[in-house]
């Protein structure tokens, strides 16, 4: 007799988390059911748990997981493309791609403000040991086989995120970038920078293992901004003038006007950090020129959707880059609690926890 | 004997203006020295006069006018693109075309942040019986026989500033968009969001004869801020959504909140206000989408150059847009103070003052 | 008893039309029926059944029609977006907007190349009493209530071909745009060129009541190639220069290169003729600027989808483009066969023939 | 007493070239006298020579020179930007940067169509020990200390053409690129996609020492056409797709018309191949989806000017890219004659010929 129920790691509310028992979900026609083999924790479930979104009840946490299809609802089935047993790839951001928002082009938007994020924030994420994935035939991403369970799990926000971050910064065939934090979305921003073609890419850090990292993912000079200020550094190493875009990888009000003040005009201030503190965030007035700077500042949240967790796999696949650096620490799946905590402290240096199921 | 003196009027020190006289200006081989025919007050003139830019010691005031060649510089003279007594244009804006940001396209940053912007700023201005033009080539307009120089004196700003905030606003066809303020920027920024397309144009005003104007000029709704929130009507408006496009054409801190708050995900705010005041101008952490909402900031200054100043007499020579509904009073040069008095409180209603030369 | 059965008018084989009774559709579980209310054809009807795509056996035509939801699919109906008996139009592309394309932004590519074309072409067309619509919460755009049926229908096809065209050509606010051929879709690309703020519309047509519709619709010229090689009347309306964007909307390879000679270099040439006939289409060598000219040739078929319907119904609704101009005949469905015969050879001057049902 | 006269290699006729003496030339007051110290032979030389403009008489030829600043105009000492001795690049494409289609940003237009190319077209090119840079405030380009004047050679024609090439290719990150021909332009064109993000870089190439070089600058496949339909060979290497963007770096009707049908629907063909023959270039009609396809089809001429140049140099010093690997043959000025026939026959496989003075 098949099993029926499963262990998920789940909010329990504000401040609690523990593993318990849920029964496997099931395919409506348009679904997938995920058999987890490898998830990954995000800082952003960490900030959940702390409250950031509101409160929630026995919600399943996490959203970087990969695995094999467990169960296909009628319509996938019938449309001959995945089938029982494959391994797939699944992003954080799993929109419907019907809507107004998703037809604009801003499926992270999918029906509302962020409405493409489900998981753990308006249904049960992917630190289970089985996951329900909504409009299978646009979220389910077949991993080559020539990539590790581990190494896909990357594309599902570090590297979509990272890259985004990059993409929307009009970078310049050899111009000059920083990047505001150099944790794993800033690494992977990093990374992005250096594939869209930058000249002079800057990191700004301050812990000795994530400038480390940084320089092997490919910064040219990594400002460390507690030792000095990091316009003015960044000014320096640009003969005055600023960077032509800046990258905000931490969600900070400082971070984000230090990005402003960093930029030439006509730049670009590209954010991908979640502000989640304060009633707004400031815009220092002089140096975006009065508002009349041609700066430009755009923002994303981590693009979802089987096509570009293709050409991200791909990326991978061909070399491009390899996140397994990120990995610091692994764990089993029954060990998540402590794998949780320590991503709460970042003690021992955790960049990421890798977490194996089964 | 020719005249070797003109009357200009300046900016004496802060809060003080005057008529004097200096000597007509001589080319360099780059240059040409203009002999006005029309010109306008605009509201920054009475900021600068305030102390916005700092002080400045009787510096001619002035960057929308027109006139006539009086004399061209050497180099320009010999290219033969231009002849002594053609009726021309000069846009507020006059790049050297050369730099590193001219050559990059943001020629209104020309040598560095805002630096386009020479008029009244970093050398006398054109409200005087003769101006200096720099790089003459790129920034002399012939100006279409059909037009009167009234008409042509709104392309140096009023045009060039309001449909740069269109078309940086990224309105899709049959897209929604708000102007928020309806002076003579926020007006022309109406009629630049009907030129790209907008299917519903949502003025925010408060004053009755700019609310009249405003849908003479294209809003399909104005929204008086001064009886209801404009940010609940905008989105009442548009389905709760929000529009696709806002753009600030006023430069107040409460303004540039309420645009990204009344904007969609995914859409676009298109700032073309200068902001005098305070330390940083804030953006609204939920209504930004904690940074995460695809929404876009985008900013500018008036552009100037040749090439689009024929594009921006075209328009008014082929009806598209007829921008003499803003002259609410004329004056002859001798009565200059007055119209400028009249200008810093709006006195009488007044939108746009006209001047008239000899 | 309800009718099961509905007349349907189908193209039997190459050349060959009739009347014929079919089921009435069901709708699978994503799926909508729609009761026909008003109906155009199109040239391309004629081109179908001239075996432009193939042979096809009782393939009901057409491709722009709206009408009242009759029944819907399971999926749909739980969404509470859409109730039976609202009135609804459907773009001529209905795409999936799950697959590759889709995602990618090129929905009218769905599936592989013009895939999103699915009426009358890989299944039955909507000139039939009632017609299918797959992914049905994407594809159905419910009719504001201020239109008719015979306004909306302009929005399936001839609205979204036409501004695709100017939205794709690139024009410079104040630009010159031609537009070649002034038949349906071509009068809807000068109106598009008109909401994209051209400054300059050249019409190139023949036909008198064209000439006089492209007038009424926007052409501030129009060029009558019967008379005037349209090149050198382009260059001569433009110093010499050229237009800043070409439109081709008729589908000829001289016309095509015709469109490249007229545009000045760095300029967009925009297709939305469909080319019928030969191996290839010819770009001409030296107006090409052997290759360098930074000239940039897009194409597009017909945008599909309920998000751009929308924006497109707005643009009738608040008064920016009246459709009706295009009606120059009438006719009830029982006569379809009659009104078919007179658009093949654009008999008594046709420009679109109206259907009406029931 | 200084030299007054200086060797130039020009063409004496179609067909027919010589070394010859002429006056060094003199700087008008925005002009720059450069000292060469290194130049690389273009095979579009060879072209010019065989008649492909149109003959000259007496026109030196060369496009990518390096050298020492000898003499500067008024206006350019006067700006204190560069002081003679200093060691600085020009671009082949020398643009005034204040005409209209310099403004429009199209500065390779400069003037009128190409009009951007002086050097050995309009006026003596740089195959001399002293060459002529108009506006050259805005055309030199300082070599950073640690550039040898041979790698600095290289950003003149073959890194500025080649990764416009990419640039314009409108590459999705992590994206597939198909590059036709690995001549020293297809070269700089693998590198430029891969500087753009590229996951999958397809050259195609039959020369043993050009796919070698191929591979080493960065294709991930090269297709030997002399072997394999590339068409075919793309196709199946991109699960029966076809690739995101084409790269035609060759300038053959044949090699334009592989990259159309190469290309997936929505994709870009990026032409950056000087066609020298024939009336048209065409494009296959089917494989362009009968001209509804959603491709786009780009084309650039060597973009120019000291900020662009400022970029490419950066590349070469901060490792991205290292264009050393083409220089095949090294010659001393004296020897120019026996370079250029080589260079007419492609001779010892010869890929870039440096030339060396004094």
């Amino acid at each position: 007799m098949p099993e029926t129920t499963m262990k998920c790691f789940v909010m329990r509310g504000i401040g609690k988390v523990a593993v318990m028992e849920k029964p496997i979900p099931r395919p409506g026609p348009f679904d997938a059911i995920i058999r987890t083999t490898a998830a990954l924790i995000c800082t952003s479930d960490t900030h959940t748990v702390a409250g950031a979104i509101g409160d929630r009840h026995d919600l399943t946490l996490g959203h970087e997981a990969v695995g094999v299809i467990h169960e296909l609802g009628a319509a996938v089935a019938e449309s001959g493309r995945f089938k029982v047993g494959q391994r797939v790839a699944v992003n954080a951001i799993t929109p419907c791609y019907a809507c107004d928002n998703c037809q604009r082009g801003y499926s992270s938007q999918c029906g509302g403000m962020l409405g493409g994020w489900k998981f753990a924030n308006v249904k049960d994420g992917s630190m289970a040991e089985y996951f329900h994935v909504n409009n299978a035939l646009a979220n389910l991403a077949p991993i080559p086989a020539a990539l590790t369970d581990e190494q896909a799990a990357y594309c599902c926000d570090m590297l979509s995120t990272g890259f985004i971050g990059a993409e929307f910064a009009n970078i310049p065939i050899g111009g000059s970038v920083a990047i505001f934090a150099q944790g794993p979305v800033g690494l992977m921003a990093t990374v992005g920078a250096r594939l869209r073609g930058a000249g002079l890419v800057i990191g700004v850090e301050s812990m000795p293992n994530r400038i480390a990292l940084a320089k092997k993912y490919g910064c040219d000079v990594v400002v460390d901004y507690s030792k000095e200020d990091p316009v003015e550094a960044i000014k320096r190493l640009t003969g005055g003038h600023g960077v032509d875009s800046a990258i905000e990888a931490l969600g900070s009000p400082k971070t984000f006007a230090a990005c402003v003040s960093a930029t030439r005009p006509g730049g670009t201030i590209s954010n991908i950090g979640y502000h989640g503190d304060g009633d707004s965030v400031p815009i220092p007035r002089l140096d975006w020129g009065v508002g009349m700077s041609d700066k430009t500042i755009r923002t994303a949240l981590c693009p979802g959707g089987s096509e570009r967790m293709g050409r991200l796999l791909r990326l991978i696949e061909s070399g491009r880059v390899d996140p397994l650096a990120m990995t610091t620490h692994r764990f089993a799946f029954k060990d998540i609690e402590r794998a949780f905590h320590m991503m709460q402290t970042k003690e021992d240096g955790m960049i990421k926890p890798l977490i194996t199921f089964g």
